[in-house]
């Protein structure tokens, strides 16, 4: 049994497992287990691509859904986590993705639960399957990540996917680039990555990753209009054509058009986002694998 | 693969199949198919009937089903429609069903999406799987169209049901007359059926098809009590006995008891509303077999 | 074709069929069964525990769900209960479990539903299937129920578990204790129980069954501060001390830790409580075994 909390909790050679596994359920060798049993996804936040994404996962290795609404249950009679992942193992669940508002939710988690448990995103800290899936677009597009330069722009410090992705990323031999507005910079992040204009970023990086201006984190307003942001921060049709002939742009999604990224290049011939959509189910396949350890 | 957007979409030779394998899939011939994939319901108004009868008709014929709630999904982050469709159909998702409360809602997703739509009910649009299971139920019934007449009584403006319904009706041979309250009456509607008195209407008509007065619909005001709209343009216990020998009631549920409908009729000797919706199920079989032409 | 609604309707052979099914499927001893066709579980009040295990109790025996939500159905538009059911009836629903805020909620079905109906908690009234877990739980500890004492302690007079366990308990050959404040006692109760202060119930009692301290039937108020409530109406960890060697502490969940019950104890040697959990999917499985009579 294997929990996957953070990325930083993954030895190198974890990563490059899982991104094997992701590869070969991409190719479609995937048979689906019998007996593998059930899964419940519980999430306290909004979502529908990673909720869909680990649905799709679970069925087409073999998992059953025991289904799980925030809203409907006990958690609003304030039944705490804990009791609520207990109760699902004492049903006989044996997996959980859990999404949660609180950073590292999972610690109350660790010692009395004896099902893997999987971060779906926990507050403003980590995101470990978009990592992974982020990290396997990459490697899909340049077999490895040595030397490579990868600049993650917005709003960094309200983000757990520059949070996990610029780990990661370190670690594999990348360089990681940030850029955007100043006052969402966070000098933690900055130990390990450079802080640049967006206009050299988009020119020097091999992979542009825009990150979604969070509306909802910043109480509705942003300080910028959607117009000012996209010119000043966001990835313009001419900023793209400055980028080198070979760079991608990545996006966790879901995309504010026209706000960080422009209406036009979402799914423009450089655009990886909606291969990420589609690489997050092979990835999150290759996740439960590793949980369920079969 | 093929979307089903509307009845106008439809040739007659098209309605005239899907009617056959409906019948063929009431008698009970249906083969699980093997393969068939994934769909997913997008339902972004409440609905029980509608819903349900889809999600059984796509476990009947074969399908997984990756579950959807709009008030948990990116929509709440502001995602576009076209965005929830693609990433659904990155994801792996074979078909999707959508209600929706904008008119046409359809229309941004036809140029992108590869994987068939089938609209469960647009705004005051169209509703053509209501519509489809309609005309199976008269068919059953009476063998045909030619000839017929069938009242259609209530919000007729508001109705997408009458909508489909009148246009679909006079094209297989059948006549139709509108009755219910001259504000809701639509001049499009009337050109090509006839506005009557009530009274008239359930002593002429094979068919009576009672329209659900929809409150949500008039801000909760319909100008009317709901005892005074019952005996002005409900059809009653007394008017029910002056429709003819062989004729039958409809209604596309829910029913508001004692309004459009006396509680009495809801399960009398007349009524088809409880065999409408069964054939709701047959009928989104063949719907979905269409789309995805097995 | 079996509803089951209430405790009441039970004969004593009945419950112990359904025990002896329960610990049958505790072994391990079950075949899925082919064809049971499909469940729906109709929850008008939030559930974890009770919606989950039937959840898993219909997937272990071989039913496939079509999936309700009481907040998106047309209940939001005034549909009534019986025309919600006799139209899961009509799409093809062969067993329907509901929980409703409304004692009796069941009356207007038992007329025209033609499949079983599960009561999964109505109102104040009564929680046949907790119920019978609780039962099944103290049977496997103790062999039987002849002479036991059974001590329920708490919100008497709100208590659905109260209600139907005092009742079948007394049945099986059990003395029932009642304890808690006295506002919350209920006079028809007594009259087949004991009301004793706690310290008097704690020494006393084969089993501790804890209630939880409904906030949300309180409006929020229920006159003493948790602390408070704790210590003179709790089981402190001072008090589960001077309980007999033998006895155990149950608890229909979920638990408000350190107000009904101290935090140390929800899992300590004597404590049932998750197992009640586990055993409530056995037990809604031999339920559902009946409802099918498969």
């Amino acid at each position: 049994m294997k929990h996957l909390l953070s990325i930083s909790q993954l030895t190198t050679t974890e990563i490059t497992e899982i991104l094997h596994d992701a590869e070969m359920f991409a190719k479609g060798d995937c048979r689906i287990q019998k007996g593998l049993g059930y899964a419940a996804n519980l999430f306290f936040e909004p979502s529908t691509r990673t909720k869909s994404s680990f649905e799709m996962a679970e069925r087409k290795i073999g998992l059953d859904i025991i289904p799980f609404e925030a809203s409907t249950s006990s958690v609003q009679k304030g039944e705490t986590l804990y009791d609520t992942v207990k109760t699902l193992e004492m049903i006989g669940v044996n997996v959980v993705v859990i999404r949660h508002p609180q950073n590292h939710f999972y610690l109350s988690l660790m010692e009395n639960i004896h099902i893997p448990v999987i971060n779906g995103g926990d507050g403003s800290g980590q995101h470990p399957t978009q990592c992974l899936l982020d990290l396997f677009t990459i490697q899909q597009e340049f077999g490895g990540f040595k030397g490579l330069e990868v600049a993650i722009v917005g709003d960094i410090s309200h983000s757990r996917v520059a949070r996990s992705n610029q780990e990661a990323l370190n670690r594999l031999g990348a360089k990681v680039l940030f850029s955007g507005p100043h006052e969402w910079s966070d000098p933690s992040f900055q130990e390990n990555g450079q802080y640049i204009e967006l206009d050299e970023a988009v020119e020097r990086a091999d992979v542009v990753m825009m990150l979604r201006v969070q509306h909802e984190r910043h109480g509705g307003s942003i300080g910028f209009s959607p117009d000012q942001y996209h010119l000043k921060y966001g990835l313009t049709a001419d900023r793209e054509k400055r980028m080198k002939k070979s760079s991608i742009i990545m996006h966790p999604a879901p995309v504010n058009r026209n706000v960080e990224l422009a209406d036009e290049l979402v799914e423009c011939k450089r655009s990886r986002i909606f291969k990420q959509i589609q690489n997050g189910v092979f990835t999150r396949m290759a996740v439960l694998k590793r949980a369920l350890e079969f």
